[in-house]
């Protein structure tokens, strides 16, 4: 018999009410029971925020843990639903995909009641949290083997409308980038889905590698900002300080601007994110470890561009990605963006 | 029938040789092909770089490539045998210990001929490297889970003369920080085994995090203020530059002072590394994640002291260490150091 996933609780309570998503057991393993936090302060935006997505980018439990400290008392409508981990399976083995059944949650949405477990953590959030909300903020990060800003992110959208609302909302978090990034690897992704519910997505990139106090300040001080702009708390936004400078700035970046490696070795980085670079500079150096005669490779910027996200000195296999490269957000596309947001009225 | 451990060249041959450290195979794997730089400039300090010992800690095999690409023009008398990576295996998986046979090569010395493949790695570096070298420099680093800063560790070493000599070698790295460390688990290090049989060693701990490029040009400043301490090359030792700062200091740590997780749960960072605490302060937080009803526990430090190594915000088990905090080298200590290596001659 399979079993449905259901909560714990009524999240129509009024106020602060806690308790659990249930995701049934299957033959993998038992049922899971995901905490969950409900602040319901009546009519307003009604807004899911989800952390634990990867079980490797603890950025996002974190910041969403945090939350639930001091949102309570500076919410002042609508609804918002918390769930610091969404795959604990993953967090507690430190790993991007579900151990138990090797697959990438965010790759198996809207999931299947009867499948593996990642696939009935999927269909639980898509069935019982996304028809909740119409805005929802993923708390990711690149992860502990990549060196990235605090930014948000955005695919594209082929609804431009929806594309051009979701960009705002991302820039509405006032972190040092937002990101349009073009990427060919997006099925199955939360994003897409919700996308497809006409759902406001926001995917957070929390930086990359060590989760470190100074940074975790800057990430949540983000949400505030987008809490702000949706109008759920009070108060100004301001953009965090990051590397002495409070700036934020719109990027965007293609497929062919990610430099893959050039041979299997140790991927040395020659430069750091957000590091300006023109055409010829080394971006980094691929060094062949099996051979005593191979030497080693430089890998060079093709542009003028910025460097956006450098892999951590690590072993790569041939054609892995070490770095994404981007430039501002160009013109013409601001300009479609902006036309676009105006069709809807606020 | 065993085979041996051998190297495909001979490494008395004068200027630079390269080739191959064999470690035989066995039943778990087939033999392993380590590649070797020697370089040779006859009479002077005989001298082991390693790296890739944990294969997580990828700044050292990243530094001693580079010293490859330079040293052998600067290098003025002496020998050098540089492997960058003495485990493979582990480097390639990104894992502390040899995924094939589960174990710690750092716990393995002096290793075994007839044992499983990580024993194997000890068995032929303990044979054949260790014997050509009177000063070892096994470059390691906290690995991807934690903040640490550019240092250099040593253990308490029974042998008074030879602790003394061992920690003003690791001070001429000129690294931000010296570590004497004391540590319970000690048995097997490669650090053990290389001081029984009198030898310098000196553990460089290349920090921790991410592995990025202004980080790895420190590290690589601390070999070379090393190798002119050493007297293998010509020039002024200089502290490098971190945080703004050029600065070297030697700090001791206890058992005691290793702040450890009161629960199972997401450990936040409220520090970085380096900085100064007093009785009280908030080193970090424990969110008990499986819990609706367990609050937040704070991690406070028991005493003024300078927090050493700090775990990145990650999924931690009751127990694990979460914090290393220490204290400047004490006087009496240092005068003790003083003494016992003046009793050397240069």
């Amino acid at each position: 018999m399979i079993q449905v996933p259901h909560l714990t609780f009524d999240m129509d309570t009024p106020g602060v009410s806690t308790g659990h998503l249930v995701v049934p057991g299957g033959a993998d393993c038992e049922a899971l029971l995901l905490p969950l936090f409900s602040l319901n302060k009546g009519e307003g935006p009604r807004l899911l925020i989800t952390g634990g997505n990867h079980g490797n980018e603890l950025q996002g439990p974190i910041v969403a843990r945090r939350l639930v400290d001091w949102l309570p008392e500076a919410q002042t409508c609508g609804r918002v639903i918390i769930v610091p981990e969404i795959n604990p399976l993953a967090v507690q083995a430190w790993t991007r995909n579900t151990p138990i059944d090797g697959k990438n949650l965010n790759r198996e949405f809207p999931g299947s009641a009867d499948g593996s477990v990642t696939e009935r953590i999927a269909d639980a959030v898509s069935r019982l949290l996304l028809p909740m909300a119409d805005t929802v903020f993923d708390l990711h990060s690149f992860g502990p083997k990549w060196d990235f800003p605090p930014a948000v992110v955005t695919h594209p959208i082929a609804d431009s409308n929806l594309m051009a609302r979701t960009l705002r909302m991302a820039e509405a978090f006032k972190l040092p980038v937002t990101l349009l990034w073009e990427h060919d690897d997006t099925l199955g992704m939360f994003d897409t889905w919700a996308h497809r519910q006409g759902k406001l997505f926001v995917c957070a990139e929390f930086g990359g590698g060590t989760v470190g106090s100074e940074a975790l300040a800057i990430y949540e001080a983000g949400v505030r900002n987008a809490l702000v702009a949706l109008q759920l708390v009070k108060g100004n936004a301001d953009c965090p300080t990051f590397r002495q400078q409070k700036s934020s700035r719109t990027l965007q970046t293609l497929l062919s601007d990610a430099l893959k490696s050039p041979s299997r070795g140790i991927f040395e980085p020659r430069c750091s994110s957000l590091d300006e670079v023109k055409q010829g500079d080394v971006i980094g150096v691929l060094h062949p470890m099996d051979s005593l005669s191979a030497g080693s490779i430089k890998i060079c910027a093709a542009t003028t561009s910025i460097v956006c996200a450098i892999r951590s000195g690590a072993h790569v296999e041939l054609n892995e990605g070490v770095a994404i490269l981007a430039r501002p957000l160009d013109d013409e596309r601001r300009a479609h963006f902006d036309l676009e947001y105006q069709k809807v009225p606020e």
